[in-house]
């Protein structure tokens, strides 16, 4: 069996057809839906695309892997999917977007150079790179955003788009009055995409996929990763105009939200892009471009279920469909991701596994409390290995799949690292103080802010929205606490002993014995002879003068 | 400044006549204390030879380097002493024991061999290495203990002690009616072991450590690692006549420790060499022969002390000595080490800085509450390098030398993995829940065991001894909470973003919008024009069809 594992980046979990969406339809994801599980409290590890994806990635929590921020490397010899499933005898492969940062420094310590196999590996954060696109080619006073090369942008200056930069002079921007009407600015997108819509950013990816699924020789692992629907929010015709003003959801906020916030959460509502989706304009002209992007999505994702149909791959690939994290979009006065409501920190996520086991489950939705961390560990049972769980963190939903009710997990953990913000300066919070945490029971969602604050605390079954913060008052102490202890339990985790199984472990234990360690013996006779008669014989005497 | 780092295996924080002993005279360990500040609420993070070792050596927490016991290899890229001190223009070297196990399957999926000097380094956790011993040349049925090659076993060889194993056979073993009296026997520990004194282990290492020094280069590092007191408890003349079971302190234990003790206190208390340290007849064959180790030690000391006086390098040496654990001795009804009293989890450490800044504090005594992963941060700022507080968790005790009263610390944390013991075996635990974790704030000491038991406390203001685990009444309650919130508040720290320090990210703060992420403008009026001005301009066309 293959796996093909695609995330969307900023795909929020409720703007799909299959999960409720009053006016997206998208009938390739509920297509994958019908043949699979989707599951409905799945949860990344951090809702930021770097730190997020490192933790699909590695199958760890945020701060085990300790690439907690955009840019932050992942420290060289930190394992990852790629290790797992190569060792498991399936190849793993990258098409499009991983948002790695490789540790130059440790490479450079250990002698790993990015031209050699294994240097190559480890700065693609374990993926053999078919295609690798981060897909912001964005251009400063200080230079591009991505370092690396974009296929992308010169793909499109080999299909005769011109200049530096046509990621973002064509396919990222409309026209205006024979202006560029860059897709970075609100105001334009509900225009055009200035790009054949076959020359834009997903159909591109998926015809990259298209060829890699051609020629590959299974089992592999394709890790099909998508900018979209992430800004720039513009999107080519005919998608720009397929959604209205009169199709995008209220904001899911409130005014008592405003009423003496959480200081972080203050923070984050004064940051721009909050003040920004805090305009109804913002929001009538962005969400209807977001939606068209991801409809564009639902439609490339047509092509490769067909492609694969087509080719009578369909039975022998698991599809997993899912994003980093969600986008606020207004809702609770911001916009981006980065804190932990439902519409930032909630992903969707659909595995549909063709095998037989499979079958009674297809085309049910499973509730149980899914972290990002498990795809990892899914993905190597998949591929037939035992999951290393003294290394990956995450549990394998396969259980699921076969429509098992496996022991689980009661709480969730989601981790946010803000030091390289704003909201940090303008909180006067030293980098290690800028660190959040989530835990949430599928019942209360506790916050915990470093740096000395109160937490936030929401009851989602009483406050489904999320617009309560009930820690302010003095009703929920009990709650506050038992989800504290919850926090700790998780921090106490074994995270770190990597280098030793619980099967190593449950063998080395006696073995100092066995080894001729004895320091508990009176005389010899409280163990078999065998263990001392190394020790015994006749005494000696030193033969030469030293 | 050069610096002397000396570990001795297994010395208790109390057998030292500057540190109070009744009946022990260590003139040279008073000798360096004269010159420099005793610290006497000094702790491991693992009372346990190769988790501790790895705390020392990393300057980190040990589940934060993972190697949380005997024999769990380091993993491979996790920075040491050797890193950081390279990195400041020192070398680094070892000359003794380290205990560290290399991770080998991690090399090799890096390519890393350990006959380069990046491997070398690599496996030897950091170090150069002038001779490394770990000292326990123990073999039983399933072979020897240590898979190395004994330099002190050839050295004995060489020396005309004959045999596979002259380390057991002469250095670790006396005679008793014409036969071999291993010192792994504590009915021998009275005996006279059977080598020359100076042929012994502490006078070779000693003389190793002249060697080096009387070569060396400047600036350097050594670590000099005695694997003595450590058992087995065997000395040769005149040291196992030094002193009588006269001389032996009573056993510091009370009938009340014994009445429903915690549960992994109560395993270890079974195990056998507790039972063997619960019977006098053990502890006065055993103390006296330690005690004679430790005079040995402080005469090799003094060897040391006069050769760098001898070659004028006593004022251009730190001096640092400590212990990598102390040793039951019966105390608590336990031997070994393992758990959290005082005789265990203290450790001396004394440190003698020659420059004139540490003048003032010369022959005085600290109490702050000191954790053995400081050492790595001192060494680090001794060697004139910042601390590189991403990656070392300790903090530098150089202030305390200068006399200051830096910010410090209000707890130390002390972890204790046994997984791989007898005792988790007996209590039935899965290996990630056979830890333990002490919180001690200066007067209450906590332990913390997974796998669902009650914690212990002692409360050492009121009960020195730690003979009340007040934990079991119900008047602690308050005391509890508030040290498992400090437990919880150190499972939350940062230990693993290693690759990003603090004025990385500092600088990172704005560093996406000068490099063209703007993702919260309406029309760009927002922000000044350089940053928009790369998304601007004349709308074009393709100049091509595809």
């Amino acid at each position: 069996m293959n796996i093909l594992f695609i995330m969307y980046d900023q795909l929020r979990f409720d703007y799909l057809s299959c999960a409720g969406h009053p006016h997206l339809e998208t009938p390739n994801f509920d297509r994958v839906a019908a043949r699979g599980v989707r599951f409905t409290n799945a949860y990344v590890q951090s809702p930021i695309c770097g730190a997020s994806r490192m933790c699909f990635y590695t199958g760890r929590y945020a701060s085990s892997h300790g690439a907690q921020w955009n840019g932050f490397p992942l420290r060289v010899g930190e394992q990852t999917l790629g290790d797992h499933l190569r060792r498991a005898g399936m190849d793993c492969w990258l098409i499009g977007k991983t948002h790695m940062k490789a540790d130059a420094e440790g490479m450079a310590r250990l002698g790993l150079t990015p031209d050699s196999l294994i240097g190559a590996r480890q700065a693609e954060c374990g993926f053999d790179v078919w295609i690798r696109d981060d897909g912001l080619w964005a251009e400063g006073p200080e230079g591009f955003y991505d370092e690396k090369r974009s296929p992308y942008n010169e793909y499109l200056k080999d299909r005769g788009y011109d200049g530096e930069n046509p990621w973002a002079d064509y396919a990222n921007a409309g026209i205006s009055e024979d202006q560029i009407a860059s897709g970075w600015m609100f105001r334009n997108a509900d225009r055009a995409a200035n790009v054949r819509e076959e020359d834009s950013e997903t159909p591109w990816l998926t015809s990259r996929t298209i060829d890699f699924i051609d020629q590959a020789k299974g089992p592999w692992c394709a890790h099909v990763s998508y900018i979209k629907p992430h800004w720039p929010y513009i999107v080519p015709a005919p998608y720009h105009a397929l959604y209205g003003a009169n199709q995008v959801p209220p904001a899911r906020r409130a005014a008592v939200e405003r009423e003496d916030p959480h200081p972080v959460y203050g923070a984050y509502m004064e940051n721009r892009i909050a003040r920004a989706f805090q305009r109804e304009e913002v929001r009538e002209k962005v969400i209807p471009a977001y939606m068209g992007l991801i409809k564009q999505c639902d439609d490339q994702l047509g092509r490769l279920l067909d492609h694969l149909e087509a080719t009578g791959q369909m039975e022998e690939t698991m599809i997993v469909l899912t994003s980093d994290h969600g986008d606020y979009l207004g809702d609770h006065w911001l916009g981006e991701k980065d804190l932990f409501h439902e519409p930032s920190v909630k992903i969707p996520l659909i595995i549909a596994d063709p095998r037989p086991e499979a079958e009674a489950t297809r085309g049910t939705t499973c509730e149980a409390l899914v972290e990002s961390i498990d795809l990892a560990a899914t993905f190597v049972e998949a591929a037939g290995a035992p999951v290393p769980d003294h290394i990956i963190e995450g549990r394998s939903l396969l259980p699921w799949l076969r429509g098992e009710s496996p022991a689980w997990r009661d709480f969730v953990i989601s981790e946010y690292d803000y030091s390289a913000s704003p909201q940090a300066e303008k909180l006067g919070l030293a980098p290690r103080d800028a660190r959040l945490f989530m835990v949430y029971d599928g019942r209360y969602k506790l916050m915990h802010a470093e740096g000395g604050f109160r937490p936030m605390l929401f009851d989602l079954e009483k406050d489904p929205d999320e617009f309560h913060d009930v820690a302010k008052g003095s009703d929920h102490g009990a709650e506050i606490d038992r989800l504290y202890g919850l926090l700790a339990q998780w921090g106490r985790r074994l995270s770190q002993r990597v280098t030793r199984s619980d099967d190593q472990i449950r063998a080395q234990r006696g073995a100092s014995l066995r080894r001729g360690i004895l320091p508990f013996l009176w005389d010899g006779s409280e163990v078999p002879e065998e263990l001392t008669e190394r020790y015994r014989g006749p005494a000696r005497q030193r033969h030469t003068e030293g």
